[in-house]
């Protein structure tokens, strides 16, 4: 038996704690033999005092094997996730797996749901009606074998530490820390079963991460952990100061997915869903470049190939596939009024606040406060202007939707103060800001030419 | 209701808490709204970012009114207590109360039991047989009243947040650290009902304070929280590399206070004893100075006013009185062994290693490694040889006690190996370091003359 007032003692000193120290107090804490007011010490400690690649590697490991690793050998091909560090109308995941997916690698999926500010992919995918994603450990199995691609929620298997720790973590102030954040995230993305994984890590006000500097953190930790278990990992930094695309919310979103899916162009989420799409494409060893595999996605897109999977996933995991066809026949979506731009705004919007906006949509019912609120799948916002947009008094910005209509006047003015003005256009910022493999970042040459509103 | 996660969140990021928010989470915790795991990561959060004077006076406050405020107001005089941050042998305050109460200043005491290497005062005075600790508030007050001096347990009433923050600290690694150490101490202290307090600072090898630096902090800590909640306050920091007096153990030590109630001079134990029973009537307005105050304990002591005082506490405490007058009647002491000098023992006793020494008074029940131990009341030491005394090989260096037969051998081999000979006498070293008022410390000029066996 572990002795958890020593290892805490260390941790709180400073030490380095080694890797069958740290899997036994992740088993202890499991099983219940390690209570939470210890581990919530322990957590604090290392907070304070930091954790190195080796620990942060080993804690992952021990999360990691605190449940089942699923194997999905039975399936061919190199199996490729992607993962999403969170942003306000971050809908990628739902245009990408089945883009992949139609490209001919398979996508096992389990993804989380939303809190606080930044959507969840299961909330998105259960708009759609009837669509399940509490499948069994063998109904996965079966549907990755048999589509290629199946999206579904953390089952009780997968990194049971990781849910314990988790909400430990958000009650005692110890969430915001690269190693728990990245051995949270790996320990649940190696448990699927995949052969390589992608990262979308975001940097900006709408965020989780605020800064370059710490995105650049975490999209290293999260490379190294994956390149430590041997799965191939790349990491595109990628801007989250402005929402991604027009809509957000859960049904909003899915909307705009679908219309993306089949064929309209949103450039910036576009730009974005692409670059992963060509990096997926490539260590699923369907191109020999990401470039290449950029390119076959597009033309996956433009066949409908996309859009087809995306209909195959649906009906798969029991949703209306009717709905996917004709969007507005889904009963709910009720627009609740329109934002229009203040009597000063005269010539462009000069920028849009992902943090504010995305606050917005979770007072209108897109979101959950607490882990505990029951979202509105059809609440949301449309944008009808984004930064770049020429613009005068009066023009509708969003168009608000929400059954909760006494949220609305609050939300609204939220939106329209979410917006600046100027008499100029803005200058355009990229939202691919660096790439991080093994390798190292990208060269910096490209982008020191830009001006970044990080930093 | 508070945000315990915002609280805690604040005091990780460095930040310095209003008293009102202090007040707040202890009252909380204290009720059992906020839970053990939040207050766990905010301690560890306090212990690796610090507290301030003014949070940790907050911190005592709200911990001295998470419970009853003892009022002593219908007993006339300068009531004033004594605190020992606890030693090796360290039966002081069972010699100083009835001294100090003797010369009229009433000592209304409430002490702690033993836990670790260091003794504790109420399991001392449980080895007079009979003798109960226990007392309820009502007989507290009725007893200083009448006899002023009574000697007790932490009741029920007394801080019961601090009672509940110790039992966690304990099981979280949050134990060595000034400000909750300090906060501990004054919050029960400040409960009992005093007027003033002296505070026995120890420093060295077998004290919880290992240098004079950590032993200073806590010093000017306690002060200052003393004179904040406008008691007078004295400290002296005094050292603790070895044993005080000849006796380590709860009747072992009994016996050596009774002899020097007595008359008995040992030398260490009575320099520490005059020097905080000086301070303690001059706190008390029976002497115009420490040093007048010291005199008048010495004259208590010669005319046996002092011993008869530790009688009338034994009697109104329901003890068996007839073994002060002859200890060796109490059944139970009964030698196990003798620790003799080994072969290079040649010359003088250079050094005796206090923590050594009290952990082998555990061995021998005369302490408790775990707060469920049963102590043994007559188990103990006694020294024959300290530092200073001339030695030959096979001299008795110490005698013990026990009922416990099967740990004579390895506690009799701890003792051994706790001493260190020399050819000359080792240099004298002094047991008053320093004094602390709010004035500040004492001139330096005076220690500097000397070398630290500490630092």
């Amino acid at each position: 038996m572990i002795n958890p007032v020593r290892l805490i003692t260390a941790k709180r000193d400073g030490q380095a704690l080694p890797a069958d120290a740290l899997k036994a107090l992740i088993d202890a804490y499991t099983s219940g033999d390690v209570p939470d007011y210890q581990m919530s010490a322990f957590l604090m400690a290392a907070f304070l005092q930091g954790m190195d690649a080796q620990e942060t590697a080993a804690l992952t490991d021990a999360m990691l094997y605190s449940g089942s690793v699923l194997d999905l050998s039975a399936t061919p091909g190199i199996k490729v996730d992607k993962h999403s560090t969170g942003g306000v109308g971050d809908k990628v995941s739902l245009i990408l797996a089945p883009l992949v997916a139609a490209c001919g690698v398979p996508v096992p999926m389990i993804s989380g749901r939303s809190l606080g500010h930044s959507g969840g992919t299961l909330d998105k995918l259960e708009s759609i009606p009837g669509l399940r994603t509490d499948l069994s450990t063998a109904a996965y199995k079966a549907q990755i074998e048999a589509l290629g691609l199946v999206m579904i929620g953390q089952t009780r298997e997968i990194a049971p530490a990781d849910r314990k720790l988790y909400a430990l973590r958000d009650v005692t102030a110890t969430v915001e820390f690269i190693p728990f954040i990245a051995a949270s995230i790996m320990s649940k993305k190696l448990a699927e079963g995949i052969d390589a994984l992608v990262l979308d890590v975001k940097a900006g006000r709408g965020a989780f991460m605020k800064t370059e500097t710490e995105a650049r953190r975490l999209a290293e930790t999260l490379v190294g952990i994956g390149e430590r278990f041997g799965k191939p990992t790349v990491a595109w930094m990628t801007c989250m100061d402005v929402p991604l695309g027009r809509a957000v919310g859960n049904w909003p979103e899915v909307e705009e997915s679908i219309q993306c899916l089949q064929g309209a162009d949103v450039p910036d989420l576009m730009e974005v869903t692409l670059a992963l799409a060509g990096e997926m494409v490539h260590l699923g060893g369907q191109a020999a470049s990401p470039e290449e595999g950029r390119h076959k996605a597009q033309e996956a897109l433009d066949s409908g190939k996309a859009f087809d999977m995306f209909v195959k996933l649906v009906e798969a995991q029991h949703g209306d596939t009717a709905v996917l066809y004709d969007p507005a026949s889904r009963p709910g979506a009720v627009p609740a009024g329109d934002v229009r731009a203040p009597d000063h705004a005269e010539g462009y919007v000069a920028d849009l606040d992902a943090l504010a906006l995305g606050l917005a949509a979770v007072g209108l019912g897109a979101g959950r406060r607490t882990k505990e609120d029951v979202v509105d799948p059809t609440a949301g916002i449309t944008l009808l202007k984004k930064p770049g947009d020429p613009i005068a008094p009066g023009d509708v910005l969003a168009t608000v939707y929400t059954t909760n209509t006494a949220e609305v006047a609050s939300s609204s003015a939220t939106i329209q103060a979410a917006y600046t003005f100027s008499d100029t256009p803005p200058s355009e910022t990229p939202m691919l800001l660096d790439r991080y493999t093994k390798d190292g970042w990208m060269s910096r040459v490209k982008r020191d030419t830009r001006q970044s509103r990080l930093t």
